[in-house]
């Protein structure tokens, strides 16, 4: 597909608003979102945050105003070369138009090309597709509580990722739920409640693992205490968010002391994870892993996301982590 | 030099002592100290202070025994085919045996022949050799103190590092105090106390230029107040070592608030740093920058001590963190 017009986006503010304004101009052009991630803030994940909604809904808003292609300057903080790749959403009573991401150093050649001419060709060439649903299973491994078998603490982390790399660090997060299990048992530890590893599947597109675990009929007469994923990457273990009520996060908090060791000096309110999501409404609190993430955005979706980036010594102390707070909640509840 | 008889010290407990106790095995002999760094602790760092008297000494007291060179399992917690340097103490009034490292990989495949062999030949060849002292350079920078411009506050890396690479981490502290500088300038703060920004050189070679710094006759009638030192690597700063007394340690401390939101959660008492060690003998209080070292030790005097290791976020937090302790030492003094 050929193109002779770009229409870009420089994005300050709220681009879908933006975009919306630019309804006349948009039909028939390629939609160009140049909005960069912010690099002043101090969580990457939060400059994320702030993007990552461009990448889901950005191409049904350009679609809806008669664009016929999304380009998304990929969501990094770095300047290079990679693509990103991510989950884009598009709606069952429409066709979707081509949507896909280019470097930050591609978008910044395009958007100076743009400034200089009226009329650039863009040639987009996409050779990615929807292949039919096929059934696939959710990895599970457990040790089974020596007093209350039926009462679950979940560790977990999710198998699938972008196929542009294996997902090492992406991943991250089903080597430390495996190795949780590892460290209790090589400490000899007998926990009183089962303390269970999953490696989700499909977190990436619908987070159906994680649903269908939390509904299935196996789950019945269990009893989910709280679950813990890690879904940031295997760096540097900063701290736990916990998704429950005011008693509840105060009740791990008084736990906090066993984590200073680690470098880790705080446990507060916040999000648990998409997987562990669907479990909350069966009263489960569930907790998220936080690692120092300045790098996980350099390296997220892309084919850069391989083993050589995973630090040893990095990924074993979020494993640690996992395995301290999984065992005193299998010990003492919440 | 091919020699035909290694001796090997496997090295639990006190190599040096084990060496001294093999007076009669080691004489003739290649000396092959083969202590792995411990990598049970948390703190790299310790691990790496434990085993770097084995390269700084290793070869001297081989040399009195009789061994006629020596090679040291390289100072690192990974498995790999890096060598890694560093400073080696020569007698006086000896001449030197050669002595180099070989890499984790190597030592342990050594270790495995010679469990198999008696007798294993090695065939060792080095190029490097001691040139001529010459004379080089401090660089220097600085903002004048708008009140007190004869008070000084340091900001310190070394210039020089280990000729298997341009040292990207280890010289990331002339990096940090460059861009205090700049951030102090880029901000419009004009510090009362003059904020001086020193690279040193030869610091890995018997730390000459700090040396030569704090006796220059150039800094007669100026007070050098306290001097910061960055020479961990550009990684993610947790915390400052004061080396001070008590009451000059606790009014740093009564800043730590000011790191909170940088992930910085400590202030204690400990080492300022090789290049800023001279100083103390005038009154100067010194302060290590510490940031997280799990992965220094991968690199640390290797040739993959090169720039794409460092992270730019990473490298930033490092100099904003010395930028505001700079700055309020500028201010309020100690």
């Amino acid at each position: 597909m050929r193109l002779p017009i770009v229409c870009e986006l420089c994005c300050r503010g709220r681009p879908i608003d933006e975009l919306k304004q630019m309804k006349d101009k948009v039909k028939g052009k390629i939609v160009f979102m140049n909005k960069p991630m912010e690099r002043t803030y101090k969580l990457t994940l939060r400059a994320y945050f702030e993007n990552a909604g461009l990448r889901y809904r950005g191409s049904i808003e350009a679609a809806q105003l008669g664009a016929v292609a999304f380009l998304l300057r990929s969501l990094t903080t770095r300047d290079n070369d990679l693509c990103h790749t991510g989950g884009t959403a598009r709606r069952d009573d429409a066709d979707p138009i081509p949507a896909g991401s280019i470097s930050t150093k591609d978008a910044d050649l395009l958007s100076a090309l743009l400034k200089k001419e009226s009329n650039v060709n863009l040639f987009l060439k996409f050779n990615c597709k929807f292949l039919t649903d096929i059934t696939s299973y959710n990895v599970i491994g457990q040790i089974t509580g020596t007093e209350k078998p039926d009462e679950i603490i979940v560790v977990a982390g999710h198998l699938d990722s972008w196929d542009v790399s294996v997902g090492a660090h992406d991943g991250a997060g089903c080597v430390h739920s495996i190795e949780v299990l590892r460290l209790i048992k090589e400490a000899g530890l007998k926990p009183k409640r089962t303390i269970r590893a999953i490696m989700f599947m499909n977190e990436e597109w619908g987070g159906s693992g994680g649903k269908e675990y939390a509904q299935s009929e196996n789950r019945k007469g269990e009893t989910h205490i709280a679950a813990i994923e890690s879904d940031l990457g295997g760096f540097m273990p900063l701290g736990f968010t916990v998704k429950a009520n005011e008693t509840q996060v105060a009740s791990i908090q008084k736990w906090q002391y066993l984590f200073e060791d680690l470098g880790m000096h705080w446990i507060k309110p916040g999000w648990g994870g998409t997987d562990i999501e669907s479990l909350e409404e069966y009263g489960t609190v569930t907790i998220g892993l936080i690692p120092d993430t300045q790098k996980y955005f350099d390296i997220h979706h892309t084919k850069i996301d391989v083993l050589e980036q995973v630090n040893p010594r990095e990924l074993e102390f979020g494993a640690i982590a996992m395995t301290i707070l999984s065992y005193v909640l299998a010990q003492e509840g919440i």
